[in-house]
């Protein structure tokens, strides 16, 4: 499982008066990672805008393991861990130094931008994000 | 069910590139909604954090149920969804104009400060919070 | 000279490990206030985003006057300082409790969409935006 | 004047519903030249903040030259425009692919952290800065 890793160095202003990140931060870290990944994958983002449809997310979920501060470097992996007919998901394991700082998942659907309604997911997009589910192990 | 509500006004800075609110804008709402639910039942933020505990959120969760764009005025519902022996979790509904556009919650530990480590919610905070965890309905 | 003052409670998510605000949380601050003096002095922003031109900003700057913390209550008076033919700039005094907290301008271009060039303002807004840079005594 | 460049992958969260970024952004991309750049001359921010002293922003100001998208990639440039008694100044200069799109510059000012109020700069950091200010030729 070789899968795709990010890696991003905390920020200040990442960071709330708790001394550690505040909980958005960790939403960031998890986008770029997003980003990054599909790139490595042949996918720019900017691709993926110019279609006919948008990608909303539509569930967004993180848990904190560990206090982060600023200036840690912090490595994101990411992993696809479902390809549906309407909607794939991502999954996100935050480490420092290897241990488990945060993890999380975005659901991200296929939406008409005409209509604003769900639509099932371009097949040339849902055959490139299936096979890199299956090549990360997932 | 009463509850508590809390009025944004989405700001330009909520928003992104897709012309909707970016999705950390969403917790930033929670976020505003919480000490303002908390101020509304006699507990100020500022008193918890002078407390020899710390109280990290562990987990979060959102659902993005329509599109919010800037200048939307969103009425962000908080409960008391659950209040366990080390935590306690909060659960946000927004509306706009009576329609719902996003849910989520937040978990919040209870953590000594000293050690780092999880420990129970302080009697008369736990009383405190069941108190309005019943009066909120949940 | 009454001229418009926004109020804003200071949120967790405004400030950083300093324990005060962050440097781009007054930015924030000015934005709300700009938003709601328009509206005040009957321009929301989505009639001026509607218009064949667009309003970026191209000048910010900011002074810090005085620690500000969480949940502090902030009031951000807004001035209409200059009104030219191609741009317009505000200004902003933050105080709290009356004691002067920060300071800042923004200077906001009109640009032509479809030429990306700067153009005059609109005659109808250059002269709204001047009767109110006197009512507000600037 | 070799000077200290950090480049920046614009994100998603960076931009606003204008489909550019939101002038907040700007000054994170400075953060995070200005942290680069200290580490770069062997002074990490975390030893700055062991210190005695704070070192609050005191006034910040930016110019807008050019519009900036989602990822794009920003070239930040940053030089010791000044190293006074009580404070220093930094200058940043952003490009993409060569052209101008922003520039800015900071003023840091040394705080004594028992009193709250401005102190000279440490004769070491004075000293180290100096030589730096000259280094990148400003």
């Amino acid at each position: 499982m070789p899968g795709f890793t990010y890696r991003h160095r905390v920020r200040f202003v990442d960071t709330d008066a708790s001394g550690r990140i505040h909980y958005t931060a960790m939403m960031r870290f998890f986008e770029a990672a997003e980003f990054e990944f599909f790139r490595s994958i042949g996918l720019p983002y900017q691709n993926i805008e110019k279609r006919a449809e948008a990608y909303p997310r539509v569930h967004v979920e993180a848990d904190y393991l560990g206090a982060i501060h600023y200036d840690d470097l912090v490595d994101v992996a990411v992993h696809l861990a479902k390809v549906g007919e309407k909607s794939y998901t991502l999954q996100f394991d935050v480490t420092r130094a290897g241990e488990p700082v945060g993890k999380g998942k975005i659901v991200v659907a296929c939406m008409d931008k005409a209509t604003g309604k769900s639509r099932p997911l371009p097949e040339d997009l849902a055959r490139k994000l299936r096979e890199h589910a299956g090549a990360s192990g997932s």
